[in-house]
């Protein structure tokens, strides 16, 4: 059976974490790399594959099936989603929320136009624990969903920090309140503010003669980010920062509860996890699983938006529909 | 927007966690329950609809969009499917591991003839943890995956115990092994046999003067059921029994893990966990949700046999995909 050729757009840690997934995986090809940047200043040191200028993508629409759309949601996929959903079968990691309705309505116009089909925001959130909150509210309708994340790198939050002035690397991590996650796991169904759900510890590197008590407050006053939060945070140095606070890890919970029977007297509990070493890769992985779907759904005739609400799980996986229930149902 | 119509086939325990469920969903309405029994004797005490003879079934395609098949599925199901199956929607929790591709083929050839669509297997094992393995094969190939099971009642071996010359009742709990599950959640990816893995404990309230030595024995040596798992038995009052054992809770988890990234030196882990106070009637609960996309995938015209690895997951609630985008995506 012939390989589904994959290419990469966007060359940075979710990229790289495409790159490793494609690796993994015996059906899948990697035939290019598409950057921003000066393609010349750029080389894979994973696959060794050509990388090439975004410009040169309409060049490889006869020999690529799937593009990997790895750019950030507020600068990069807004701009080039619609250059390469016009081109090709997409997959993204789109996360902000409140804007997938807007942006999900622009991408099924273009695939519909390009007769392409594109999944937007795969990924782990949204994308999987979405899935898994869909699955809570359909097998426990009449119940309570909550979604903790970390203990975890947040990229938004460290930006935010990295923005005040003084400051020269930062790294924030949200980390879940066992007392919260435990009182859900019970049963029990408490109302939670975000303060009860997590805390929000910072590690800050700061500029010489940089005012220590104006970055902390403008950290733990910042209005969405921390004002809400327990805010920690530790000053450190440069070297400790480069030796303790390069890793992404993440992950989180999402919970669904929910009581059956008489008098509603049985109480239900769905719990789904995910501890991940590295955000980034498991993202890339994901986001490599869909575009095989994202193949699979294109060859069936389909064509526009998709999100991982209409993709059977079934077509995430390289074996076929007969060997999973046989060895896996 | 009109309810969609659902009736129940078999009228044991998960019959009425199918209709405890029903209830809490307003998008759909059961018409009537079937039996194999005399109807007469029967009254539904939660929905109040009517009890018919499962001969009747057939005076009833006008007005039944997809029929549950509650019964079980060495004696009911094997019978019983190719004939709903003929007139109907179906959906059952067809759990025979084994047969799972003979039964798949026989449902898909009725269905196809009768141009009507039928789900096998949903519930949870088969069912939602299958969909779950298959997520962590997708996500993470290079992976291990764990399934355990418990704490909780099996009834297949609370059934073996009971075939025991002088037994009068017994129920036996399923109880995972805490120590392999923590080795599993730290990713040691430990190779556990059956034994390492549950321990298998029994409560048995015998006969008067029943030989009790003959009884442990048996149950400790019994081949497939429980002769490679460390049993404990218990020998119990008809008393204790009725008052402690006859709730049947379950629930397991299903564990993928992985690594990822350069030197595959990312661990990652997923974990997907249920605690159910009431078996039957969370298999009940699933089973409705995938009655709802049986329905709706044959309004889009598709027939034949399917399983939870063909069914979107945004099409197991009554939410349109534009409100799951909006809200849970």
């Amino acid at each position: 059976m012939s390989k589904i050729r994959l290419g990469i757009a966007g060359y940075g840690n979710v990229g790289r974490g495409v790159e490793y997934a494609i690796s993994q995986n015996e059906d899948l090809e990697l035939v290019a790399i598409f950057t921003r940047r000066n393609p010349i200043e750029i080389q894979s040191k994973i696959s060794g594959v050509k990388v090439c200028s975004i410009e040169q993508a309409e060049n490889y629409t006869d020999t690529i099936d799937v593009m990997l759309l790895c750019g950030g949601s507020a600068c990069d996929l807004i701009q080039q989603t619609p250059y390469f959903a016009s081109l090709y079968n997409c997959v993204d990691s789109f996360d902000t929320h409140a804007k997938i309705p807007e942006y999900f309505a622009m991408v099924d116009e273009t695939s519909k136009k390009s007769n392409k089909l594109t999944i937007i925001s795969t990924g782990w959130d949204p994308g999987i624990f979405s899935l898994f909150r869909v699955l809570g509210m359909a097998c426990l309708p009449k119940g309570c969903e909550y979604t903790f994340y970390g203990k975890g790198v947040s990229q938004g939050h460290s930006d935010a920090i990295r923005q005040i002035k003084g400051v020269k690397f930062a790294v924030q991590y949200t980390i879940p309140i066992d007392s919260a996650v435990n009182e859900v796991r019970k049963g029990n169904n408490p109302v939670l503010t975000p303060r009860q759900k997590h805390i929000r510890e910072s590690f800050v590197v700061a500029e010489p003669n940089a005012d220590l008590v104006f970055i902390e407050q403008t950290i733990k006053t910042m209005p969405n980010y921390f004002c809400d939060f327990d805010t920690i945070v530790h000053f450190i140095s440069e070297e400790e920062f480069k030796t303790k606070h390069v890793e992404m890890p993440h992950g989180g919970f999402v919970f669904c509860t929910g009581t059956t029977g008489n008098e509603n007297k049985h109480q239900q509990l769905m719990e789904f996890s995910l501890q991940l070493e590295s955000n980034p890769e498991f993202t890339g992985s994901v986001m490599v699983a869909y575009a095989r779907a994202a193949h699979k759904m294109y060859q069936k005739g389909e064509t526009g938006a998709r999100t991982v609400f209409d993709v059977p799980v079934g077509m995430l996986v390289a074996e076929s529909m007969e060997e999973l229930r046989k060895r896996i149902l």
